[in-house]
């Protein structure tokens, strides 16, 4: 991504590195792996979204090989996050705060390397999503969990809402750093109060509604005030 | 897919749009899920089949990212489903006979695009069924299932069949909407057989068999007869 | 991989075999598939892991899809362990030692592989164990097992061992067929230790360590016993 501003660049390993973190707490806390598996799911949460973009839009090597501190940052996040651990639970940073910074900068960033490979717009929103929600769904199917992106307080909608700021804003030659912070921080803000009060979008109409969540939003609920 | 004939197309499109439909009663029935997740299950179950066989073959971007009509008929599907999936239970429309159409669908047509990519005959069989199957595997995967194609009734090897005929028409140089129509047609015949005799291919011999599906079956005769 | 001495092309076929054998036999003894759920778990076993690397690394088609033997090997691993999983059972011909020569020899290969294709070490040393753990992690994720390289005895750990000394030799021209047959032997060796004394990497410091692995090690214990 050699076309974007320093700082978006900066982001994006920035996300890397939280979800990094994100991956590698979520295998302690959930999974209680070993330092393999800790580092495996980091690397495969911090960089599986990208992966899975660079391939549909035929970006080969995916960026996260062609460039080694993707690959460093991930391991990185998962080597704090492992050593530190019982720090991390004391200073309750949480698994679904990193998980909304990564998921905000990925929207976004991955939105525009979708449109730069020549998608349409609304492939690239489409894009721009599964960059964001694509490495925790990989993380959550290997740990057996039914993945956030199905089922949780809006974690698609607010990331679908950033890649679609971000694809006006390409469209109408606006994009630039303050629109993709602002796109990003948009994400950040619904993730969070979907969190917050936990929102979910509506069930099918008659039914019960969606299951509200109870076994999947202990779990989440455990990882986020350990 | 420009060089199918106009029905083909249709076609596939229909089998897009059943496959979706697919996707969302599963979650609406199975997983219980709000509307993102059930909008979410139908684009993946409609469309994952086909772009994992164009990743493989190197048809990028995927036809599903480059023809809006596909997203646009996975997204209706999933939106038909969930706003009617009270109706749909009443006129006992079933998760397995759409599953059914789709499956015949898209071993004919990801048969033909493998071939027409320079693939051998076996691998254009294989991908033709993968192109059948995927959606419908990844879709098991992440809402907790084992995946029907490893363990239901006859549902790969109407896939492998119709893909296996086809494959057969195209290198005898009969293929046509005939062809394509028939061999459809065969695979969906077998796949009903399969499900109304609840009939599976053989297990190891001397073992107890295969699992008499019963954990399975349940489910899917509660999606089934719902 | 028309630049590897022959006798690593024969290793890279039989590790496709013995790959084919562990996924059908894991598919008889913990799944209880019918045959057609045998054969595909034998070939998602098998092929997983190389077609992973492949679409990675921009190798379209995969070589499992340009060479027949791969298919052809694959499945005829799984038609010998779904006819034969009685009398292999009463041989001890263990899957965890089958799973170990195609872990060896796929983490060599696959290695070798990402270098040709221009990446980096690092990556290239990661693609060499996606390689080797990647057919194992997607069967494991199909049936509903955590993937053995999250948890279990030294699994990803040999594998990127092997692939490391496979890249030191590359890069310094020793690589040869010595260098290949004792990088995989390292690995097996590794490996092996790491099953007879259940020794798994180090788990969070502070915490109860990782999980001791009792359910799935028992799982583990059962297929390697009976």
């Amino acid at each position: 991504m050699t076309s974007e501003p320093p700082l978006l660049v900066a982001l994006d390993l920035a996300g890397t590195f939280v979800f990094g973190l994100n991956g590698a707490l979520t295998a302690v806390r959930t999974a209680r792996l070993d330092i393999v598996g800790v580092l495996a799911l980091a690397v495969i949460t911090a960089l599986g979204g990208g992966i899975t973009r660079d391939v549909l839009i035929g970006a080969i090597p995916p960026a996260a090989f062609g460039d080694w501190r993707y690959l460093a940052l991930a391991l990185g996040g998962g080597v704090v996050a492992f050593g530190l651990s019982r720090w991390l639970d004391r200073l309750e940073i949480s698994i679904v705060v990193l998980d909304a910074v990564g998921l905000s900068v990925f929207a976004v960033i991955g939105t525009v390397k979708a449109l730069e490979f020549g998608l349409g717009v609304g492939p690239a929103i489409l894009l721009g999503a599964i960059s964001a929600v694509g490495g925790g769904t990989i993380r959550d199917v290997l740990i057996r969990r039914i993945p956030s992106v199905l089922h949780s307080d809006l974690y698609a909608i607010p990331a679908l809402i950033a890649a679609a700021l971000t694809a006006a804003a390409v469209r109408t030659g606006t994009y630039g750093l303050p629109a993709a912070l602002g796109a990003a921080a948009v994400c950040f803000a619904v993730r969070m109060v979907g969190v917050r009060f936990h929102l979910n979008a509506p069930g099918p109409p008659g039914g019960g509604g969606p299951h509200r969540d109870r076994g999947h939003h202990q779990d989440e609920g455990r990882d986020d005030h350990r």
